[in-house]
């Protein structure tokens, strides 16, 4: 059973989901900076909801920090970097512990903390998050993917990778059921060619190119690039491979 | 500028909807039976969430009074009608107050209470829905359309009613803007011919027709039938025109 849910609220906060493995879609844009980051070399990337608490976490880890993030799609004040991932070199993060605090990603990575297991997921590992999440099928998980949103509310691009994903898992796995959200998230991105034109489409893909951050969204747009999954293990995103 | 909210949880608990009139949409059943019981004569419609709420205010009330309800699509027991649209005859509820409680509907206009307006919206009043919204935009107001959903998550009928609801008033109102997840909801509409088939693909309405509610699937799939709005004053529904 494929379950997608639109938004993040359509789960309770206190939601168990002990049998389920949960990916997580921020398309704009922290699961393309996540995988980003740990692609250049990060050993991981520490997700945190607000700055005061990232700088707090900072204090504590000490050495080897990076410290990341974004409010209204705009970089922190006095980070290091902040959420576009053509930032996310292997020169600023090889190494290191990325402390990201971002608008929506981190509160849906929040709500899915009881999941038996959480990943992450972006137009650029889509081919890689759906093996991730067809192996989760395969050991009897119920798989969940859970859309990011825009401050609560529906957003074009998650909505459409989690058909994407549906389709691509659907394709590995025969027989596979949907949800009606999981129905309706292939049936919303069928009708777009290619992930650039969602991004067109989407309100919060104008006002990051408004911004001035258009490069950010040619970079979110390339799919199955990244062959590697985000795993959520004790607070912290890491390649599964390098999770010993 | 028309937005829809695909569930009530897109809008945070204390959402101040000053400026606004909101069409809440719960086609399985609440606002097709809110809409057949006053078009057959009751003289308001009480919405409250459960069934011990309901017995108070009955008693509170005192004669003249309906009770009716459902929990999980099945009638509540002592209970005078159940959430079957097609049992609210005007033997049954002609000059009586209906107090109604549903799982999905009630939920959804409380969420709401605080805008300046507020309808309630079936297929089975679709037309004169768009025109109350049409009304509600010349008033300078803007439009929400809320889909109740089905326990907390994405449903396919009150979205695609959400749809076609936003293509009538665009027919209606040239120029008017939508919201992500009203451009979301005309699209999924655009799938399907008509409410039928939109009730064959959903969960609820599939869980409906197994317990045995095939007629009222067939009677919430007319169209734009009765010619009149449900309004939300002092905690009762009735229609505009009887509200003096």
């Amino acid at each position: 059973m494929i379950d997608v849910a639109l938004v993040p609220a359509e789960l309770p906060e206190n939601h168990q989901l002990a049998d389920q493995a949960v990916l997580v879609i921020d398309v704009l844009r922290a699961t393309s900076t996540i995988v980003t980051a740990l692609a250049a070399g990060a050993t991981s990337v520490v997700p945190v909801s607000d700055p005061a608490e990232a700088r707090k976490l900072a204090e504590a880890l000490g050495d080897g920090i990076v410290m990341a993030g974004e409010r209204g799609g705009l970089p922190l004040p006095g980070f290091d970097l902040g959420n576009s991932p053509l930032e996310y070199t292997s020169e600023k993060v090889q190494g290191k512990v990325v402390v990201l605090s971002t608008t929506n990603g981190t509160v849906a990575l929040q709500r899915v903390q009881t999941a038996e297991k959480v990943g992450t997921a972006a137009f650029l590992n889509a081919a890689a998050a759906a093996d991730w999440a067809v192996q989760a099928l395969n050991e009897g998980l119920r798989l969940l993917l859970v859309c990011a949103g825009t401050v609560r509310r529906f957003s074009w691009e998650d909505t459409c990778l989690a058909g994407l994903l549906t389709c691509l898992i659907q394709e590995r796995q025969e027989g596979v059921t949907c949800s009606d959200g999981a129905v309706a998230a292939v049936r919303l991105w069928k009708g777009f060619n290619d992930a650039n034109e969602v991004f067109m489409l989407s309100r919060h893909g104008k006002r990051l190119k408004e911004l001035g951050f258009g490069a950010d969204l040619t970079y979110c747009a390339r799919t199955s690039v990244i062959n590697a999954v985000p795993e959520l293990h004790n607070a912290r995103l890491m390649f599964a491979e390098r999770i010993s």
